[in-house]
């Protein structure tokens, strides 16, 4: 039973490590020349937020521990004021429940010296799919040396991302799958700069923090690195004021640097140099359906569901796919067709969601955390998450919660939200029990 | 100032017309051989309902009284029960406002004769958009012959249906344009059937009527011909019961029909041959933004929004792109990019519109014409429209109040739903003169 998984990205390698852990044949290819003979492109040093869901995934593969040991708990939010008074935001009232700063090509790297070391597991690198024939399984690739290949498995599944070539062989058969498809972009990009490490090698801001600059239309984020730098991350509209395209010198970036973020300004020394070079990414999300066909050919990860990245939850989402179809090998053994078709119905109303609360907590980090009622609201909730160990806030429920799907999450926390929000209307001092009982009313 | 228009579908050759009466330079450009000497291929005889959205758009163009000749009125649905009972449901209460059936070959040949009368517009047939360098208004087209052209124009405008050439160069630079984009399919398809004239010429059932078969899960629909023939469509689910897919042999067919649309059976006698022969199609939503590059490319009609066929307005909401193109036209002249955006602008939200509320009809269509509340329902809004001469119901709000857009006749329609069935589910007989105090005190 041969299993060619397209894509090793971070999704796609560990899936490769579960299958070759159960004894399959795994065969895995990668567009991209091996990441470990290569220099990190400037800009493109992400930090990802590793959370709960992620590391179960992880634990499932018995990596969790060592991929603990790189990463930098963040607490919570610091929320940098233009005045430059700062605030911390716990993420939990629980002390044990924090998030992860990880460095994505670090973790991809451990992740394919992990895959290197079964004997059922060939890796090959610098080979592109073209297209794949989904009915039966076989995949062609171009090679950067100029070969052809096709590769003949029993299933494919593509984990090769955003520009899935995988999916964009569901999308040539669009009627006779009825494939569902959408794309939708924020009128906002972003641009990576850096905060180089302190002169004694430490942290020039807080370490355990995930920083924000947030304003209104506007915002700033900043994660730490291991070496004591952070990556921070501009996300700004691409026109008016703010825009990407209206600040296009180096004064007018100066200026409004000075302006909007000073208090970042002398941990940014290369800021110039960063803006000019580094290019503005889009931010997006893409969902589609069906997932499989003919239950041969399978997408997961990014490419089924690529998502906008503020519930830091875009690696965690893909690593729970790979979580719960390792879960459903369990169950289903290799009856794929009723695998694959259990599988995506499983995942792609979950997967929704976090796309749905991702573009939604983009509104909520650039301008709501600096609001007065959410700031009570968050106060509230965190007395709550203190005081009863039963409750999670919906930001809690979404990340420290990895036994709730994504999408019962995001509904229990709407309500709650809204109930908060109401209470927190109010002028009196909540009652905590009396919160407590109206949120067990709740019902989905 | 030279405008070349990729597509002689419906919408297209109505622009090119009206381009050419003002006078531009227009070459007009159809992937297929020219209809006019060819035969109409089974299955696809299709007849669409116009009404006063498109008839606007015509008579912009001096076209309507023409057209208006070659229409069939249709006053209402007739409603087939399983028993074979008729119940003829009004589109309006007034007697001036019904829906036309009209051939969309015979239609599309009108228009071609008339486009073919300017001095000023070119028409070339079987020459296939292959791509658009839409920042420069250049496009590149494959011909029949096997030559290839590359057309320079002052703008390109796409109005090349589903599966739009220029829509697909606006997908080619995605991250470029920030192009959104989603399809999304129904679970079900359509298969078209005939009816054959009677005997003597004449229509085997009522002429002057849009025949329904509802069935919950699954519909027959039937539109009068000229020829005293009817165009059948079934709307079937893929799988299930009443599956295409399970209907699968002449013996299951026929005794489906025995059971489900036996009064229909004694006039298609070619019921068999036209279920074997003839294709199952596809329904689906097309929705898109932006519709224009650079000031220099324009998408519109299907090619901008195809939508399903339930709410009769897919040629009507393109031929209104036309008119409001048209009108534009007049007011900015060919200053194009603030022309393309605001149409764009103007259009986007109204065709969203007309997608959901289509998708609302099918469930409308095929389940909710049977229901008694809503048969109460409608019986009350008749009496309205018959009473009150500034009612309109909301399907008479997209259908026959042509100057609403239909975003707005979409939300005051279904303000107007909730108010209607909220009286309907009482008892008591309802005062019209009340109901309509609480229908003028709807805001949007």
């Amino acid at each position: 039973m041969k299993i060619l998984i397209i894509g090793a990205g971070l999704s796609g390698t560990l899936l490769a490590i579960r299958m070759a852990q159960r004894g399959f044949q795994v065969e895995l290819r990668e567009k991209r020349s091996d990441m470990r003979q290569e220099e990190v492109a400037a800009g493109r040093s992400i930090n990802l937020a590793l959370s709960n869901r992620g590391l179960k995934a992880l634990d499932q593969a018995g990596m969790k521990e060592e991929i603990l040991e790189t990463c930098i708990p963040m607490y919570g939010r610091m929320i940098h004021g233009v005045d430059g008074a700062l605030r911390m935001s716990k993420y939990s009232g629980r002390a044990e429940e924090y998030i992860n700063s990880v460095s994505r090509a670090g973790l991809n790297i451990s992740l394919l010296n992990k895959a290197e070391g079964f004997e059922n597991l060939q890796l090959h690198f610098a080979s592109a799919c073209t297209d794949v024939d989904l009915e039966n399984a076989r995949a062609n690739f171009q090679n950067a040396d100029g070969t052809t290949e096709t590769v003949q498995a029993d299933i494919v599944i593509g984990s090769d991302g955003v520009g899935s070539a995988v999916r964009q062989s569901l999308m040539r058969n669009t009627t006779k799958l009825l494939f569902n498809y959408s794309q939708e972009f924020l009128r906002s990009g972003y641009k990576e700069l850096s905060i180089p490490p302190a002169a004694d090698g430490g942290y020039r801001i807080e370490k355990n923090a995930l920083h924000i600059w947030p304003r209104g239309k506007f915002m700033m984020i900043a994660l730490p690195n291991l070496d004591g730098s952070f990556t921070v991350t501009m996300f700004h509209p691409y026109e008016g004021e703010s825009g990407f395209n209206t600040l296009d010198t180096d004064q007018k970036v100066q200026a409004f640097f000075e302006e909007y973020y000073a208090d970042a300004l002398p941990h940014l020394p290369t800021l110039l140099h960063d803006y000019r070079h580094n290019h503005v990414g889009v931010l997006g999300n893409i969902k589609c359906y069906p997932w499989q066909a003919y239950g041969k050919s399978l997408i997961l990860g990014d490419a089924a569901h690529a998502i906008v990245p503020f519930y830091g939850q875009g690696m965690n989402a893909s690593f729970e796919d790979v979580r719960v179809f390792d879960d459903l090998v369990e169950v289903h053994g290799t009856d794929w067709k009723l695998l694959f078709q259990t599988f995506q119905d499983a995942r792609a109303h979950n997967t929704n969601a976090i796309a749905d609360l991702a573009v939604d907590n983009f509104y909520e980090m650039q301008d709501k955390v600096a609001d007065p009622l959410f700031i009570k609201k968050r106060t509230l909730e965190m007395q709550l998450e203190q005081t009863y160990p039963d409750y999670y806030s919906k930001y809690s429920l979404v990340t420290f919660k990895e036994e709730l799907p994504y999408a019962q999450a995001m509904e229990l926390g709407r309500k709650q939200d809204e109930l908060l929000l109401a209470i927190c209307k109010k002028d009196e001092v909540p009652n905590l029990d009396s919160v407590m009982q109206q949120i067990a009313a709740i019902s989905l």
